[in-house]
């Protein structure tokens, strides 16, 4: 048993915090917003991110930071990913040296193209930062339907603790040294989540879109193993396994918005009608700046963005893709007919 | 423009013919069912296989297989996997030296455990044997919807010649020197299928099947690499990218037979509802044996048969799968923290 510090009462905040009072812990969950305390604490239940699922009597549901920091044996951070570095910042001066904080989130910042635990380690130099990513919709591990997650970590220790506190009968939980390839792939494939998305809008089929999650792992590990992950990674559950979740799941609200944007509306319109944060906009920008950085050529990732921020229309950008110059699949394999 | 044979009219074959004679070449297609031939020639669309798609009066069809063979440029085999060598074997008299023939069917043979290629250099060795694989559906196909394929050749220079007679603005062709690794992919995947659909069955989520298609393809991966394929196939259009296409479709037999499993009902009432060839029952029993043989751990193929031909539950099996020991993600990566 463990005393765990949630921060954030999002839909996933929520179902984790739930997952780990399942598993015995004690929870105490923060949210910054006193309102959605009081009404936690009052109903037990998030109805509006997460209906249905009970919080139980056991766990604290707090607006004070401090409470929900000291003397956690680890912390969940699961904050949005644009909060996430100033809530580290108003987390540091409670937090105890090596004190474990695992990052739920999943965003590349656009000034900096750091990554969330990256930009942690930066506001909580003395934190055990580690980061939980893989094909789980809240809403599902809310269901307690079966689910398969991946802790990075720094060191092997710190990834069994982890994996230890979240595993659970349907909530599989391996671990995996490569902190920067679940960051990527985890933040890259909204991106690759709004092109799908704009390829059911337009009407196009399962083939379409199969090619464009494909395609666009590819570009993934392109640019992520340029910048030091490990190609298992973008293959594995926390690359491929969330793109695919992502762009299949009619929760997702980048594939939401890129449905939009398929049919005909402009980002704007398309950001107002989902109502939350599209994360997949601001991992745009930042995957285009990563590709020129890394000199990686990434023709999805350049088509959403001339779709987002420069007019051009989603059908135009499908068939570009579709006829660009034809080529080997993988230009490493060889062929025996030429030297 | 080309002169091409198409052996077999199923929909498939049907949907590459029309692919084949919109692109400006002479088709010729074969069907072994006479009044398959008199229909197609009479009402020029096969309603009931591919509804919707107009055969042009350009294309020739009929039941005369040396007719359909000598003098083409190049041949498409499309006939089910479970017909492929005796068809191969009917055709081999016609053949000349160095004619090429594309498969375009999947399967592995139970008896012999050859790949659909395989068995045809063996029953026409005078060919030229290379394959076409990918996430297209055929009825997606057939509605020009883009789809992407990879065509596996034995030289760049088949690959290229075959890639300009199939490329079109909705049919983006890559190729590739890895056919075994296409077949394998391509044939195995069905198997992985049925596990997805007997999860949707079970009325799991998109978390489930996001991890036993992430993990179905990384088991894949490890038998086929052990054959000589290679990761970057699995990881490609003919590998994950085919698995997600048949595991979300509503246009797959083996994910909906899946889908029957895990509703309760056995294999025989499964595969007398879906009423065509469920290929992944086949392969299932052939990746068993291939796992064995090779000494590479499937716990999921496993599974599958032990579902399929030993009467376990369906709910059982998941239970099992999430529960298994505990592991790294990749056990090759290594941490900082061990030696």
């Amino acid at each position: 048993m463990a005393n765990v510090g949630v921060i954030g009462a999002g839909s996933w905040g929520t179902a984790l915090s739930v997952l780990l009072d399942d598993n015995g812990h004690q929870v105490t969950i923060w949210s910054i917003d006193l309102e959605e305390v009081k009404m936690l604490n009052e109903q037990r239940e998030h109805a509006k991110k997460l209906p249905g699922v009970k919080l139980s009597d056991k766990m604290v549901i707090t607006g004070n930071l401090q409470e929900a920091i000291e003397g956690k044996d680890f912390l969940v951070l699961a904050v949005p990913s644009p909060f996430t570095r100033a809530t580290a910042k108003k987390m540091c001066p409670y937090v105890a040296e090596g004190q474990k904080i695992v990052d739920v989130a999943k965003g590349i910042e656009e000034s900096t193209l750091k990554t969330l635990s990256q930009q942690i380690e930066e506001e909580i130099p003395q934190a055990d930062v580690a980061v939980l990513s893989g094909p789980s919709h809240a809403e599902e591990v809310g269901r307690k339907l079966p689910t398969t997650c991946v802790i990075g970590a720094k060191t092997k220790k710190t990834a069994e603790y982890l994996q230890k506190a979240f595993i659970s009968p349907v909530f599989r939980v391996y671990i995996s040294p490569d902190i920067l390839g679940i960051e990527l792939g985890g933040s890259l494939k909204n991106v690759i989540a709004l092109a799908a998305g704009m390829a059911d809008g337009l009407g196009y089929g399962d083939n379409t879109k199969a090619a464009l999650i494909t395609r666009g792992i590819a570009e993934i590990a392109r640019l992520g193993m340029k910048m030091g992950g490990k190609l298992e990674t973008f293959t594995g559950l926390t690359g491929i396994g969330d793109l695919i979740v992502t762009c299949a799941s009619v929760h997702s609200r980048n594939r939401k918005a890129g449905y939009l944007m398929g049919q005909g509306k402009s980002m704007q319109e398309a950001m107002d009608e989902v109502q939350m944060v599209v994360e997949g906009v601001y991992s745009a920008k930042a995957a285009a700046r990563l590709a020129e950085k890394y000199d990686v050529s990434m023709p999805i990732v350049t088509a959403v963005n001339q779709i987002l921020f420069e007019g051009k229309k989603a059908r135009d950008a499908v068939n570009e893709l579709m006829l660009r110059e034809s080529k080997n699949e993988h230009a490493s394999l060889p062929w025996p007919d030429e030297v």
